[in-house]
């Protein structure tokens, strides 16, 4: 838990440098737009300790796997985030001696991430060992409006001496991955060239071959004006630079603008990308840093205007949610199906892999409600692209026909995660997938989506969920063995009953849809069934068998439905009566000790009562949640929100207040002490969650938008925006009432605490709260 | 599965030269003596394929452990068996040529290792790619006598032509282990000295600073006549060479004596061992090779004279067994209590470790009944002396009042196994530890142990049960959660029984011991209470309430015996109804295929009865067995033996006789297709138990030995020795009768068949079988 943020509505303020922060700065200033991203490391030089990221969506690299003892099954790679071309490299040399805040003197030295324009700013005055002072302040983003751009202005002036300044830019592929398994480099170069002002490199991955050009133009301005000079060039295996020395009269400035670009061979020919490469920077020379950095403003105040969340009455969690936000939206745009959300975003390097669950169980809602419908439908779009892959991955396993197990994490399709509790066994993911498909299409009413993909991904799953559990001769029931369910202080356990819950619904739903298209849309239907041989007949009757006839452990004496079969064995114990020096668990006990408790690291009973409420009344809600909050010690970041959510359904606002704060500021707050690694990114959408389903309780029945908001009693005033379907609503809540707020140019009826209310174009209606 | 070792009662044999069959000769014609060992690579250069071994018992290696996740609890380190000194190599030149078995043409070639006098022989004839021909035979030993000494006797002769030949025998430490993590190599040279006909190198592990002295001589014999001639040296790095050239004309002979000594800073002061071992080669020279042989074949002969089990009718089986009586004694001689029996002996380096619950549960009867009591009683000592390392170990995992977990693979008594599913959950090692002492004082009437040493284990590892069960209110039981058991195909189990079982005889026999101990040396017991802080009241108490109240799972409708919790809610097939396509399981199924089956990789449920069995009547040992024998793949080593024996006990004889063939030649036949890793020594001893125990019917129960022997069909006869207190025993059986023969000088009464038998001193019984 750390605190120097400076709280501040639209921006992550860091005032002075310390550089035993600097990798936790590093992650939260960072910048990026859904194409590429970069951590906040410096553009001068620094010797001191940093974890230097500079990240190309899409591109990554199949790292060797270590594991200690091989599993059967086992996926031979371990997919990484490639640490790419650092493009933001400007080296100064001031007679003679490097600018390095390192070895000099650093003061009024400030960290802004303005998050309302999609910039970061960075000043300071350093003061080299032989007595010169230099004021610093530098200026960069990655355009949102040209993707594959990025800009920076890099100003000097001398306080305190004129003298000679050497300006290098540079960019550099011969950077490494901290996280290798092998030490290895994972770049070669290409070709190159580095002439004048500017240059490129292209550069390939080994093993998947994917070529990045990153390239580089230069303009240097003395008080304002372009200077015209011969810069001189360098090259080295993977680098290229070019020098300039320019001598500077105290109290003159000098500005460097950098312009970049990164493009790679997932959007261009081979071939290609270096002129491309040059034909980006000549656009962006042309246009020039302050028309750039106006568009970036403007793109951004448009996604504020669908998505933002004003809370009045507290800065600090204003800023808390205005981040997340931020992060998301710089994360992943939704303009590619090929891309997707990683649990650490371009902010590090960590985990690996691009995809998780998180995607579908928590990320999808939110771009659901705060962007266009394309971009959750991308994401959807991405596994039924992959679903070959899952069906490849599952056969590995010992599946057969046509049944898809997902991967637990994956770049392209193919697992990359080997711990076979997890990798084997935490199969509930595809249960998720699923999900995503019903979520999106009751949000979105676009029914037309099953028939075209979400049905063959529903079938596989089901084929899947089919074949994975037994039938027991002593239950006289369907058993699903040997799982790990979202709780995953919990491995290799039998009868998970959120897995056998959601193993369930997903058979239900895909005969559903099935009928459903098979209904509207029977020539697609009649495709579909005779490109996968569904055998709808036979197939059908033994989902419904299962359906049917499923196993849900429950405690006979107090009616609990139990996290698994024997969890009831445990020894029970609250997390309230666990001494505190005990946590976090994960750091403090062995694992077996963890396994044995019966402490729960993630919601899990209480994931699978939030995903299917409806089927749930609220005594059994009420007692479950009582049962397993006492229990859940939230060392997931992905836990609170659900906790959250369910708590504000049972009208507990101080504990969903409680679960809000602790993902709302996780990692500007450093609260896991893990933010230098990156932030959690995926974690980020609960929070949004929290907000909007819970505290907004916002929720979409038979196609019909409800809200039964509250507002914590730290709060004067919130409010969000959400898209729904043509509708674009503003919700404010304050501790009296609640307006929501039609934007749009028809009519929408929706309910508010439980009665319909008809809301007119362009107005805005209002209620107590 | 191979078949190209030749069948022979007292050798095993290879002839003809097929590198691919290289590795496995290599292992299976592995000679040591229990302080070193050597695989059977060549002397002279090999450029084929080949695992270079040669091992120092008591010297390991620390290496880095791989893992992908790591969890708490996880050891730093996996223990390697160090590969040390080559200090067989003599490499050949002639005329300018490399003697190279994998450049050459090779006939003639045969090996032989004489298991009756304990040597190594291999001849052939290799002709240069210049046509000359050269006839070699080498015969090699670890002398047994001198435990320490190792010597080769080479022979050189030109078939086919006159020339002269370079011979450079040399010391290298300049050597690799093949499953180092991160390819390291692991020595490092302190000094060294070549000079005249010999010399010696002392070298240091990293890390853990083991040193060890590797040492030779040679005398070079011209036609049998010694040659004085110049040695010329080489140096370097962790390598000394001593060669000499010598004319040799068509027909003459030229002999190699190479004596090599090895000693190590377990035994020695480090800067002691450069003279040590000079002073054992000086001892060598002067005995010479063939004194040298004369004592080795001497001492082996004492070794089976107590050991051996004779077969007639079955060369195959006669030759299995032997190989597999002669491997044991060359890994393990019982003179020093740090030693243990590691899974590969020294004929290979995977797995690393040298003691697994394979020696308690396995290795242990067999030393109890071949060797001096001190020998057994020195496998006791070696977990006794690791006691403090055990508790250590648990009070890691969150366990206290110096309770004890001792590792599942250790070297000096830390864990260094990382597998969270074994390493923390395959707990019931420590009831094999227990049971041990059990077995070893039943065997031996050694009760004074118990006072000494055993007590303070036993307390310690009940101590630990006492912690790692816990109460279910759900139960009204106390269940034991989290486990595997013996069957490593089932992980994180609930309520394994034999581990409950065991869990609780643990607790049972330790109060037995304290009272019996309390009782017979009040003195000793009041020692031990205090140092131990035992309390007698309460803990005794705490124990005596969970031995009445364990819970134990059994199915309800059949009555059998549930390996855990659960087991019955699996699919339930047998191995005979698997298509073979699908065997070995472990290569063919994904790793939660096979959790999710019911199939079992080794005797779990049956090693409870087979340790437990006087608890259980005929019936319930025939139902149980019967139901898990059809579900018992069988792919580990240790598996088929206890099968052997409940079947033999059951009178199911051809099943036992079966399982017997399943271990017997598993090495030879290369039965799992991984004997050229090395061969499994501590399976080998279930092997003899299969014989002794199984066919033999052999038991000990309130003191008296009993037999109740049957023979298999197959056989004419089969003889076996054991020791068993003071006297010495010889059991011949054959298809008409059983005789024992009482080999000592006073009269023993036993059981045979059931009734008793008195066996008068010198005298031989006679009944029908």
């Amino acid at each position: 838990m750390k605190d120097y943020i400076k709280h501040n509505e639209w921006n992550i303020i860091e005032e002075g440098f310390d550089p035993k922060l600097n990798r936790i700065s590093e992650s939260l200033f960072s910048i990026g737009n859904g194409r590429m991203g970069q951590r906040a490391n410096f553009e001068e030089k620094y010797s001191g300790d940093s974890l230097q990221g500079s990240y190309v969506a899409g591109v990554y690299y199949p790292d060797k796997t270590r594991v200690g003892w091989w599993k059967n099954g086992y996926p031979e790679y371990f997919a990484k985030v490639i640490n790419s071309a650092n493009w933001i490299g400007i080296d100064i040399v001031i007679d003679g001696k490097p600018l390095d805040l390192a070895t000099c003197k650093v003061r009024d030295f400030r960290r802004v991430l303005n998050m309302k324009e999609g910039y970061l700013l960075r000043e300071f005055v350093a003061t080299t060992s032989d007595g010169k002072e230099l004021k610093v302040q530098s200026q960069r983003f990655c355009s949102i409006v040209d993707d594959q751009l990025g800009a920076i202005q890099y100003n000097l002036s001398p306080l305190n001496f004129s003298g000679e300044i050497k300006v290098s830019p540079y960019i550099d592929f011969d950077v490494v991955n901290e996280d290798s398994n092998y030490g290895e480099k994972f770049w070669e170069e290409m070709e190159k060239s580095v002439n004048g002002e500017g240059g490129w490199i292209v550069a390939r991955t080994n093993k998947l071959d994917f070529h990045v050009a990153a390239g580089m133009k230069c303009v240097l301005k003395k008080n304002d004006a372009v200077v015209d000079l011969s810069w001189e060039a360098v090259q080295k295996d993977k680098y290229i630079e070019t020098y300039a020395n320019i001598y500077l009269q105290e109290g003159e400035s000098l500005k460097i603008e950098k312009y970049a670009s990164i493009v790679s061979s997932e959007n261009h020919e081979k071939l290609q990308l270096s002129t491309v490469c040059e034909n980006e920077l000549i656009k962006a020379v042309k246009k020039g840093f302050e028309v750039m950095l106006r568009e970036q403003a403007a793109a951004w105040a448009l996604k504020w205007e669908e998505s933002d969340i004003r809370i009045d009455g507290d800065v600090s969690a204003q800023q808390g949610i205005r981040f997340n936000i931020f992060q998301l939206h710089q994360t992943y745009t939704g303009e590619d199906e090929r891309l997707n959300i990683g649990p650490k975003g371009f902010t590090g390097e960590k985990y690996g892999g691009s995809t998780y669950w998180d995607t579908e169980a928590y990320c999808l809602p939110f771009y659901l409600s705060t962007a266009d419908h394309h971009v959750a439908r991308n994401l959807l779009l991405y596994r039924y692209k992959q679903l070959d892959k899952a069906i490849e991955n599952a056969s590995k396993l010992g599946f057969d026909n046509g049944a898809a197990l997902y991967p637990m994490v994956t770049m392209n399709g193919e697992e990359c995660h080997n711990e076979w509790e997890i990798t084997f066994e935490e199969i509930h993911r595809n249960g998720a997938i699923a999900y995503a498909i019903f979520d999106y299409v009751r949000y979105t009413g676009d029914e037309e989506y099953v028939a075209d993909y979400g049905l063959e991904v529903l079938i596989a799953i089901a084929r899947f969920w089919s074949q994975r559990v037994n039938y027991s001769e002593a239950k006289k029931k369907y058993v699903m063995l040997g799982v790990t369910g979202p709780n995953e202080y919990e491995n290799n356990v039998n009868n998970n009953w959120y897995t056998n819950l959601i193993a369930s619904w997903c058979m239900k739903y895909a005969l559903e849809m099935a009928r459903f298209v098979k209904e509207h849309n029977a020539e697609k239907y009649g495709r579909l069934v005779q490109q996968i041989h569904f055998d709808e007949v036979q197939e059908s009757a033994v989902w419904t068998d299962i359906v049917d006839n499923m196993y849900y452990p429950v405690d006979p004496e107090t009616g609990i439905i139990l996290q698994q079969e024997g969890y009831m064995d445990k020894e029970q114990v609250q997390v309230k009566d666990l001494d505190p020096k005990h946590l976090p668990l994960n750091q403090k006990w062995s694992w077996d000790r963890i396994l044995r408790s019966c402490f729960i690291k993630q919601a899990d009973v209480l994931q699978g009562i939030y995903f299917f409420e409806e089927q749930f009344d609220k005594e059994t809600i009420a007692r479950n949640f009582e049962f397993y909050e006492a229990r859940t010690v939230h060392e997931s970041s992905l836990s609170p929100c659900v906790h959250s959510i369910l708590a504000a359904q049972l009208g507990q606002k101080e504990k969903s207040y409680e679960m809000y704060l602790r993902t709302a500021r996780l990692d500007l707050d450093d609260y896991n002490n893990d933010t230098e690694d990156g932030c959690h990114i995926t974690s980020m959408a609960g929070t949004w969650l929290s907000v909007v389903k819970g505290f907004g309780g916002m929720k979409v029945t038979d196609g019909q938008l409800s809200f039964n908001p509250f507002i914590p009693d730290q709060w004067d005033s919130y409010s969000f925006k959400i898209r729904f379907r043509d509708w674009l609503l503003k919700i404010n809540v304050t501790q009296e009432k609640v307006e929501v707020e039609n934007r749009s140019e028809t009519q929408l009826t929706i309910q508010l605490y439980d009665k319909p209310v008809v809301l007119q174009p362009r107005h805005t209606e209002m209620v107590t709260s």
